[in-house]
């Protein structure tokens, strides 16, 4: 199965970042060097890398580019020049939590080393840094796939809303993670590909990723899913989730909770795959989630053409919210929440890392 | 409250057809004259006029456009000529349904005068029958819109899905009639129209005419129909339908059952508004209705612009079927069929016309 390599570090300390452009996807794949922490800031901050697993590695590996004209400078100097290089990243996408929390882990890391190694060597282990978390980040997919793969068969038709892909990841995806996992494990899925409305990022990003690891996929437009699961060509749903509440209740792009209520009219199981970390204990259930709404651009305009009359009303929520009572599994890297209750998810969180995986 | 006049004659028989230009709704409002039957022809052809009803008073106002230098001719040619107006036009939409019994029609009306009037006086009567033909549409619009106007509140919002509106009709539309209707009975409605992709009829009709009389009306993907019903926005599903099997299964835009089950799911009353000309009564129920695959770049290349990777596989049903046990009533011009039954649709189509109505 041929990979797909969203971002990379390639070279050593003085090498630089590569990564996928996606916003030329799915018409043109072409790979860009950042050589210079505005080189990652640009793409951060002009979507061509995307995701929040993706943006968090991308500005690891951007103060490491940021840094490495410093490492030949003092301590002083190269401490004034971290926070530069990681203040000025956290203006690239000011929302995406994992950017903060990347970066954050960068500097911790950096500031343990002040006064015990040399500005080269402390820019030797801040490289180290952020592949532990492109590392990390990879075994999480790789995970959230042995897992999730376990509950599909062979010879079965699987759909997918959006894109919770290898693109927004180091590697493997959570939701696709688990068709690529169930296919190295010899299983054969026909994958049906919801076009993902307004900004098309199933047709876009979804569709490409299967085509190019050779998974048999089928793009449709989102409202033909009922059709397609009426049919019987589909035996289970996955989906990514960007939060998920205490109770499992599970935020995720727009149009997700429609599928799973077809779902159920359809008695096809609906499953959630996402790491722990998107997890909010903090919030109780669905209903506290805020909804963003957005541009009505989008759907006016959504591809270079006015397709709707101009100064009609629009209603654009960003995300919606899957109640828990939905979603038959939530598959995380640690193991899989069924049946999804605030019990269920509180004990998978208090698993240790160790206890965790198959 | 604007009217929209989707295609009228204008002056005597001397006159011609004027058509609103679908094709280029909503950015630009554009009415053409058809002088000739060609341009009848094309403007059927190249969907500038659509919508079963509206096809169907084209071609009858078409046979009076060709017939018009004829009239003053003898009847052998004339009758010639009305032949092959009739066979010309019948290639325009080969699979249109209303087309053909509206050239039908007129033919009959035809060979009924033949040899009983000249051909003047033919012309005079086969314009009549045009305009019996529109007029008794636009009837057909008005009962649906009055009757189906009684199941709606003041201050209700509502869902249509598709374009079931004036534009497809002689003047009012069967699922946006009811909305007109409503509106003219004094109530107050807040209408979500569905984009309805592959082709936008939803945000490039529906949108533009509820807009157009002055309708509040909001755009939605059609992902976004479960949120919209999940924050209690939406009291009733009102959509037309293509062809109604005698058992009450309906078939309707690819999307419609889905929105169907939606609605159900939240308990709201899922109705649908058609001419008892959509039953068809040798159709026993939804299984036997054939849906029709449509052409991959509908989805892929909808927007003017590559959406999807090149190759990518694609399912397109252009419709799918609404069980009867989801729809709460059958709004038609005769009357409105509750409980949705084999045993009430057959009582509602086996009522005369003089009966129907109230």
């Amino acid at each position: 199965m041929k990979n797909i390599d969203t971002l990379h570090w390639t070279g050593d300390e003085s090498g630089c970042l590569v990564m996928i452009d996606q916003t030329l996807l799915p018409l043109e794949f072409t790979e860009i060097e950042c050589r210079t922490v505005e080189d990652v800031w640009e793409a951060i901050k002009m979507l061509r890398v995307r995701g929040a697993p993706a943006i968090g590695i991308a500005a690891a590996y951007g103060v490491c580019v940021g840094l490495q004209a410093a490492a030949s400078t003092d301590e002083a100097a190269f401490f004034t020049r971290l926070d530069e290089v990681v203040d000025y990243l956290a203006t690239s996408r000011p929302t995406a939590v994992n950017l903060f929390w990347a970066l954050d882990r960068m500097r911790k890391k950096a500031q343990l080393l002040r006064g015990k190694a040399a500005p080269a060597a402390i820019a030797a282990a801040l490289l180290a840094e952020a592949r532990a978390v492109h590392e990390e980040d990879r075994q999480m997919c790789r995970a959230i796939g042995r897992l999730g793969a376990t509950l599909l068969e062979d010879g079965q038709g699987v759909l997918t809303h959006c894109n919770a892909g290898g693109l927004a990841t180091a590697d493997y995806g959570t939701a696709l993670a688990v068709f690529f996992a169930a296919t190295e494990a010899g299983k054969t899925l026909h994958v049906y590909a919801d076009e993902t409305r307004p900004l098309l990022q199933g047709a876009r990003l979804t569709a490409w990723e299967l085509q190019q690891r050779g998974i048999d996929v089928t793009l449709i437009c989102d409202s033909m899913a009922a059709q397609v699961m009426r049919e019987g060509r589909v035996q289970a749903v996955v989906t990514g989730a960007d939060r998920i509440a205490a109770n499992g209740d599970a935020a995720n792009k727009i149009g997700t909770y429609g599928v799973a209520l077809l779902a159920a009219a359809h008695d096809i199981p609906f499953y959630v795959a996402a790491p722990t970390s998107t997890f909010d204990l903090a919030t109780p259930n669905g209903d506290a989630i805020p909804i963003e709404q957005r541009n009505a651009a989008e759907i006016t305009h959504g591809f270079g053409r006015q397709t709707a009359p101009s100064g009609v009303k629009v209603y654009n929520p960003a995300f919606d919210v899957t109640p828990a009572r939905l979603i038959q599994a939530i598959i995380c890297e640690k193991g899989i929440i069924r049946p999804v209750t605030p019990e269920c998810v509180a004990e998978m969180l208090n698993l240790s890392d160790d206890a965790a995986g198959s």
